[in-house]
């Protein structure tokens, strides 16, 4: 018997940065996936193989090594299940890491969702969730929780720090997202810290702007519940100005931010931490290839995906 | 005997379009000057000439055509003095017309110098400010005032709507200007009125965005004062961010910005109405030309140029 589980990355749509200081943000999960199979094997060992990291087995009080965030969302769902047990599990992904799509979040879902199913435990969002954020805290330290809510829930996921994340209930079919990444790495921990020195230095400056961050990221959950994605689009764009503001942006990030634009997006603007890493560009469905060729030659890569409604999804084979 | 006299050109150092609505601004004259000479003639038209645009002659009650705010400027003068007189007025400009750079107001100062040295009339900054307002009248409509206040007084000029214009106290010796120009046409009218639709529209996002930039403008007036250029730089960079909020950049606008300042500005942005026109960057003297480099290649025209402590200047010859 084997159980095999899909978990999406993600893309914040609106209010990266600004979320650090208690502003929301709009996160949403893009078609583009991780996935996991778990098959029941003797003893009590968990073994984890994948075809980037290698393999390892865990034990009780095993840790350390790059799939050890994978065992502790397994862990979770061992402590959900009232008992251990011996466990093969293969991981891939589609989600490039380090990119600030949520990569080691969905990993970490599919993986709790598949050793859930295998165990016969029926777990909600919300539960594998909380396993892929206790992954995510060996990863991060202080993970936001945005990852694992997006990655479990699916859709578009309000989130503000401290506060639940709620799903919001918008109809994602006719658009898609463009997604083109600068090809710069970036250490986010050091822009954040960056951000938050300009934020100190200028309090005046930065808290009001920090404000009208907020209620776009307002106004935008309204715009998604309604359809209107052409303002979605529109606060997209006010928002890379802000991000911009806060001194994240580049001329590479900045070169396929307008690319997109000029071929017809209804938005763009950096995701993520900026400095480098990726930007999303919303477009209607059709116009979605356009904008895609005209990022293609200039971004180091490209992809194009549906908003992904389903979140952390399991079955069980054989 | 021949009187003549020279006005500098402006560039706006933070909060356009932002003015519009009541925010401060701060605008530094920019050592490109326009240039008149006013000698005697007989009778009592005004003849004007200049290398672009021509010849023209106005009596008392004649108007029109694209030297008629010059002579508008010289109206001021003859109704201060309390007579008229025959004059032959030569103008030229080294400033870049249709740039944002208070081309047309440095023209009408000149003139209003030049006349006035010429009847031995002493005018102060504000009473030149005045007669290049007037001409302003006839170019603009509704003229905001800071380009006759800048091109006047020279130095850095504090602007509020509906206030007096306050010259900023601050030693500019040890800092350049280096502006670059995207070579790319746009109706300034279009984008103010583009930028209030927007602000009509999202009020909660553009509100406290405002707030945000009027509050910059306090804080780089400070700078400024103190001679704390690198802060002025900072407060520049978030200034351009503010602006690509507002909708006015573009891709050429940001591969300058981003190619000043990693030649070493202190900050660059956007100045004037955005869309096109130019952008500035404020630089170390000893860094000025290295920034105007790295611009040269992709600019249609870059100018370095201190700025100029000296507005409105005239001297009696001959």
């Amino acid at each position: 018997m084997k159980a095999s589980a899909s978990a999406p990355g993600k893309v914040i749509l609106v209010g990266e940065h600004f979320v650090v200081e208690g502003s929301p943000a709009i996160a949403v999960a893009v078609d583009v996936r991780a996935r996991a199979t778990a098959e029941a094997a003797e003893g009590d060992l968990v073994t984890i193989s994948s075809r980037e990291l290698g393999e390892a087995s865990f034990g009780p009080g095993a840790g350390g090594g790059p799939l050890y965030p994978v065992y502790v969302a397994v862990q979770e769902i061992f402590k959900r299940a009232g008992r251990r047990a011996g466990l093969r599990l293969t991981i891939e992904s589609d989600i490039p890491p380090g990119a600030g799509m949520g990569s080691s979040a969905a990993v970490a879902a599919a993986a709790a969702a598949a050793t859930a199913r295998l165990l016969g435990l029926p777990l909600s969002p919300d539960e594998i969730a909380q396993a892929a954020l206790a992954a995510e805290t060996i990863v991060h330290g202080k993970p936001s929780g945005i990852d694992p809510a997006v990655t479990s829930y699916g859709g578009a996921i309000y989130f503000k720090r401290g506060a639940k994340p709620e799903r919001i209930s918008a109809d994602f079919g006719r658009v898609r997202l463009v997604l083109a990444d600068s090809g710069i790495q970036r250490s986010t921990g050091a822009l954040v810290a960056r951000v938050l020195e300009t934020k100190r230095r200028h309090p005046e400056v930065l808290e009001p702007l920090y404000k009208a961050a907020a209620n776009l990221a307002e106004k935008a959950r309204s715009a998604l519940e309604r359809g209107d994605f052409a303002t979605v689009g529109e606060l997209m764009n006010i928002n890379h100005g802000m991000l911009s503001a806060l001194g994240v942006s580049n001329a590479k990030l900045e070169e396929l931010v307008y690319a997109a634009r000029e071929a017809g997006a209804l938005g763009a603007k950096i995701t993520g931490a900026g400095g480098g890493g990726m930007i999303v560009a919303l477009c209607w469905s059709e116009d979605a290839e356009r904008v895609a060729r005209a990022l293609s030659g200039i971004a180091a890569r490209t992809i194009v995906a549906p908003v992904s409604e389903k979140g952390a999804t399991s079955t069980l084979e054989g």
